[in-house]
Order: C-alpha cells, then structure tokens, then sequence
C-alpha cells in the first residue's frame, strides 16, 4: 500500500475543485488593527487591510487586554501545566468563569479549550447524561455541534433552517415524555442571518425540550452588555445552556457554556473533551476575563461596530453588488463558485492591498462560495470606499451580474 | 421532565462514588516553580509544592518562554482573529510548525488547538482519507485517541498493552492489501512504563501498516534534542505520524502532528478538528517555538529530571512504599480505592503542604486509583526527603501494607 500517494490523492481531489486552502501569512501590528503585513510566498511583505477577522471588535489590541496577559505572564508564567483536574485550575480560570456565569446570569460557567471543543463535548455527553435524549438541530448548525451530535449516537432529528414550523411538526412526532433538546445558533455566521431566538424558547416550553443556543458569533457583540442576541431579544433567562467563545468579539481564545450549577457540574465530571487536556493559559484567562469584563461597559463599542457594517452594506448595494440579506454585523457577498471566489480574492488582495478569503467548501455548501466581510469598529470611512470602489472595479472587469442598485 | 434532577443525579453517581472532582485553586508563581500559594474553598492561602504538575521540566517559568509571550503580544495583539484559514494564521504559526518538523526530522508538522484536539482530529480523519483503513491500537491509549477511533467508525482492534504477540495476531489475521495504521503511545502516563517502539516499527514494516505514536508525556524530554522515545531509541526516522504536545513538557498548550508533506497537508484540508476554530494566540505559538528551541539545546534538563525521578523512586521504595514498575520520569504509587486515594492526598495536602491530585475514574480504570508523582528539575532534594518522610507517616497511620524496603 502506497500511503503517501494515497495523501496525495486526497489533497489532488481537493485541488482539482479548486478549493485548495493556500493560508495567507499575516502579521499583525498592535494599534493598527485592521491594518496589517501579509508576507507574500516569495517572501515579500505588502501592506494589506485585514476584512475577514473575526476580532469583530479589535479587542484583539485593546491595551486593557493585553495588559492582564503581560501581569499573568510575569505573576504564574506560561502554561498551566496541566489538566484542570490535576493541578491545571488556577485562580484565573476560576475568575474567567464567574465573569462568564456573571455575563450570561446564570449559576454557572465552564471553560474549555475552544468554541469548538465546547459544543462537541457537551452535546456528546448530554446523550450520556441523559438517556434516550432526542437532539433537534438547526441544518446550517456548526460543524462543531454536527460532530458532538453525530458522536453522541442518539437519536437526532435537522429541522429547516430557522424553520419553526418544520421544528414544531418534528417535536410533535417525537414521544412526549422523551429528553429532547433543540440545538441553534443565534448569529449564523457565514450568511449574517438571526434567529427567532423567542419563538425557539416558546416551541421548547411548549414541548417540554431543552434549549442549546451557540452564541459565538453575538457574545461580545449583542445586548446591553454584550451577553448576545439572548439578551438583546431579553429571553436569556429562559434559555437553558448558552454556548460562546473567546476566540471571536472578545479576541483570545477558548470556549464555553453557561447554565445551572448542576449542568454544568455534570458536564465537568463526565465529558471527555473536558476532562482529558490541558487547560488553558493562565495568560489567555487573565486576557479573556479583561475582555469580557470590559466589553460588558462599553456598549458604544456594540453601537460603532452595527453602524460600520451598516454602512459598508448600503456602499455595497448603492453600487449594485448583490450582498446577502444579512441581518447582522456580517456582510457576505454572493460569487458561487470555488476557482472563481479564489481569484477574485487574490485580485483583490494583490491588486488592492484587501484582504478576504474566500469562503468555500467545506465551510458553505457547493455553489454558495462567497467573499464574506466584517467591518470593524476600527474600519474607517475611507478603508469602506476603497473596499466598495475596488470591488466596484473587479466588478465590472470580469464582468459580474448587478442588483439594480439601492440607494 | 425535570431535567435539573437528571443532571444532579449525574453528578450524584459520581459524588455515590467517592470520584467527584474537586478543582484545586492554585496559584503558581514565575521563578518558584513547583513551590505555589493553594487557594482553600474558605479563601486562605497556603503555600504547597506541586508534586502533580506536567509542566515536568518547569519550563511554564523559563524566562526564554515569558520573554516570547510578551514580544508577541506588544507587537501583534492577544487573539489570532480568526481559523487558520480566515485571518488567523501569523508568522508565529507558521515559524512554530518549521520549528518542530525540524525537531522530528519530518517535511512537515501541523498545529493543532490541543494535544487531544490533535489526536481525535488525525485519527478521525485517515479513516476518511484511507478508505477501508483498518487501526490497531493499544488497550491503554490516551481518551483522546480513543475518541479519534471510535469517532472515526472505521474497522479497529485493540491489542492487549504493549503486547507485540497480540498485535501480530491482529495484523496477521486481517487482509494483506488492507490499509492499516498501529496507535500507541511512547510513554503511558498514568503507569510510567514504555512502549517497545522498534519492536511495533517492525511490525508495521512486516505487515505494510502506517505507525502512529503518541509522544506527548516524552517530547522535550526524551532523546539528544528532546524529539522522544523514538529519537532516543534511534527510530525516529521510521515513523510515519508522530503526535506530541506544546502544553506538558514545552510548558505551554497546543498540540501537533508530525509527518510527511502530503499527510499533513492532507489533513490539513480535510480535519473538521483543525479547520473549524479559531487558531491559537500568537503568543502562545512564540511561547512554544521558543520552549522547543531551548529544549533542542539543553539537554542537561533531561539528564537533571532523569535524575530527580530515580532519587524519588529510590528513596520511596526505600522505606517500602509499593510504585509501579516506572520506566520513565512518572512515578505513580498505587492506592486502590477512590475514597482512600481521595482522603489521602487530601492529607498530604491540608497536613504537609503536599499537592498531589488523587487519580481516580475515569483517568484510571477502578481499582487502579493512585497517586501520580512527577518531580521535575526543581524538585530539590529537601523537597523530596519532605514528600519521602510524610508518605511514611502517612503509610504508618494509615496502616497501608508495605513491600520489603529496597536499598
Ligand atoms: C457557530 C460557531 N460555533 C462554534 C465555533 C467554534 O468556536 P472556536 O473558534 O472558539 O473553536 C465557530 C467558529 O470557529 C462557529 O462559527
Ligand atoms: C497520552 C496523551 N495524549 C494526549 C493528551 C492530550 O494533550 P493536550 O493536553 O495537549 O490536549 C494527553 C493529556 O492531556 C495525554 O496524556
């Protein structure tokens, strides 16, 4: 058996799609934040402005958060060293956790090593937890609560997405006196649509189900101090477990949930994805916790960074350019093709100094490729028109269909 | 349904147990390694060495690693913003993969959020990769592997521990033309012993399997440049997929894959695992190449922990106390019973000052619970005549039967 031609074959089949992830190589400079220096493959560097992060709100340099990192860093040093059971708790993952428990008015947090993380190892275990458990789940869910679900082997059931009648007719069906859980997101990331958060909660009541809402995308960035849409739509008190990350809004890294105290302490003795790794930085605590913290007082943040996205969305369609009809801060734009996402991509990137990667699959389906962007709070007026006067131009060059443009 | 008395009767089964966990909170100080302030649940503080910890050779506190961490964050932030694919790859992650494919002598070596990440996602993933792949893997292997196995729901055989006779009955008796992949460990954590890793390489070769090594509790601290058993034992060469940590011995956290360029890129497309989050923080990718690099280089470290974890293991089985047949720098001592090992180190700790987390279910099989010493650099020899004499104490009060004192 010849491995190696196996491996390639595998990274040809990717290839001849045209979706052949080449990772752009950036750096960063903090306080620059969205400028940045992309090092080219012949290893030039080119000033580029960065219009796909998801550091949606720059606190990836706010000096509030990298101080808390510098003074964790001298006080514990670097690692934890070990798993949170053995010797990897420390103080400031236990202050992470209240701020996150105090952030979404719950009993309880837990942290784990990712968004991702999260999502997979507690909805596996919840199957464990709870025998002849019924998931329900949204069909464009992440792939992350895909995979706790499918790994959890219990039943499950892909209602339409956002489709509340579709969801109802499912919870009907299934026997009345069986665990069910309905797992959603709020902000659906790759097309900026919102969920009915309200009539989800009112389904489950209804049916007696659990709700698990992902907020990743709306923690930071939704409701009066940043807790996500839940808040914003004021139903967070009756949502069961809320799932967020630190990667995105808050701009570390890490994952976690919220919900009762016994919830979350049966998740944190039996879920394997929790228990079996080391836990994260006390560095990466220390700067999350700042964030959250921070982000719950600033709600001017919040306000700026709908304005922008507002903004570049209106310039985008003033010129025709056929966005999605997103509902949030996410401005996707339409292309629907792998080879031809790339190259526009590239061009805008080579030519233009923009940076956004093209979205292909396996992240959206066949057919729906996209540029998707995300104006930040710090994305000026200028940094828009140059974005919307570049993508105006390419435009035109390959010669893409147009919207009547929309004042 | 009530569901809040199904998750407290989860968590009653363990507590019914003797297992429930109970998070130590601790706080390490930078340049005081392993000597720690524990924080008790009634808020006072007491000073503790930390006899438990993975960072084994103390490198959470060397100056090399904090400087990288905050180079990396005055110049580029906290968060990457982003997967590796949309916005967050930086120069720091790309110059920490060159890093440790160069320590593996393989093409090319890719970084994953966890070590654990890093094996579910691999393994997951060549069974999709490798149509009709066939694995064979130790009965002690790592959860993390085990869920990559499981997960991946593809053929698989579990060969009794590191018994050589029983895999070659497997790989005998499955197809010849089949791909197949052997999964083990280097050094098994929880009892201290070593795999026979030339013995298994033979065996692949003989019957055209891929080999898959766990290196996580021996990398930065086994062989001339800290690369792990494989290196040590000259063989290196001869694997094909080599897994390790950045968060035990490297003191920080991440985790990564070793191999040739079509595997990793490979994987790279494929891995849910590796593509759907958010990449780790620059810092922490400065923070580990930078521990990689001073481990190439220092291998008196190595020679120093090799050291410390003989005296300890000479000294307890001086006075009788029964460890398991270590080959490696853990030294577990077996206790046998969840309440028992509990209660003891909860001695240890109120009593002597000792930190030693009791390791029960599900880390260890029932019946095996223990206590898992790892003495590190810094361990002084006070420090172990400290541990040595209260252990002692201990036994005596306790009346735990002895083995016949070995000089
Ligand atoms: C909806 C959603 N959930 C979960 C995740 C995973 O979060 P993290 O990046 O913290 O792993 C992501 C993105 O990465 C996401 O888009
Ligand atoms: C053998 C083994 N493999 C993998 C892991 C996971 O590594 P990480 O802590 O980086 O997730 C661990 C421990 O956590 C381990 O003991």
């Amino acid at each position: 058996m010849d491995y190696n031609a196996a491996f390639e074959a595998a990274v040809n089949a990717v290839r001849a799609e045209g979706r052949y992830r080449v990772f752009a190589n950036l750096k960063r400079h903090a306080g620059q934040f969205p400028r940045a220096t992309w090092i080219r493959e012949d290893g030039k560097e080119q000033d580029v402005t960065v219009w796909c992060s998801n550091d949606y709100l720059g606190q990836g340099q706010n000096p509030v958060v990298m101080q808390a990192m510098h003074e964790a860093i001298d006080a514990v040093g670097s690692g934890s060293g070990g798993t949170r059971n053995i010797s990897g708790t420390t103080f400031y993952h236990n202050q992470l956790e209240a701020e996150l428990a105090d952030l979404h008015h719950k009993q309880a947090a837990l942290v784990f090593t990712s968004g991702y993380v999260a999502n997979e190892a507690t909805l596996t275990t919840l199957y464990k937890i709870l025998p002849g458990l019924i998931i329900f789940s949204d069909e464009l869910n992440h792939a992350s609560m895909i995979q706790g679900i499918r790994n959890g082997r219990g039943e499950r059931y892909v209602f339409r997405h956002n489709d509340l009648d579709h969801l109802e007719e499912l919870l009907k069906a299934a026997p009345a006196d069986a665990p069910k859980l309905i797992a959603f997101e709020s902000v659906y990331s790759m097309d900026g649509d919102i969920s009915n958060v309200r009539g989800t909660v009112a389904l489950a009541k209804q049916y007696g189900a659990l709700t698990y809402i992902d907020e990743v995308h709306a923690v930071g960035l939704y409701g009066e101090r940043g807790a996500g849409v839940a808040e914003r739509d004021g139903i967070m008190g009756e949502i069961d477990i809320i799932e967020g990350t630190l990667g995105k809004a808050f701009g570390m890294m890490g994952g976690y949930i919220a919900g009762t105290s016994a919830m979350v302490d049966a998740i944190r003795l039996w879920a394997s994805g929790f228990i079996f790794t080391t836990s994260l930085p006390p560095a990466v605590m220390a700067g999350a916790a700042a964030s959250v913290k921070y982000l719950k007082e600033h709600n001017e943040k919040r306000i700026a960074h709908q304005e922008r996205a507002q903004s570049l969305l209106k310039k985008l369609r003033a010129v025709g350019i056929a966005t999605f009809p997103t509902e949030s801060h996410i401005v996707p734009v339409l292309v629907g093709n792998a080879k031809h996402c790339k190259m526009v991509s590239d061009m805008l990137l080579n030519d233009f100094g923009i940076y956004v990667q093209p979205i292909n699959y396996p992240t959206v389906p066949k057919g729906t490729e996209r540029l998707r962007f995300t104006p930040s709070p710090d994305h000026t007026d200028e940094m828009i028109d140059h974005l919307v006067a570049s993508m105006d131009k390419l435009w035109t060059m390959c010669n893409v269909a147009r919207l009547p443009a929309v004042a």
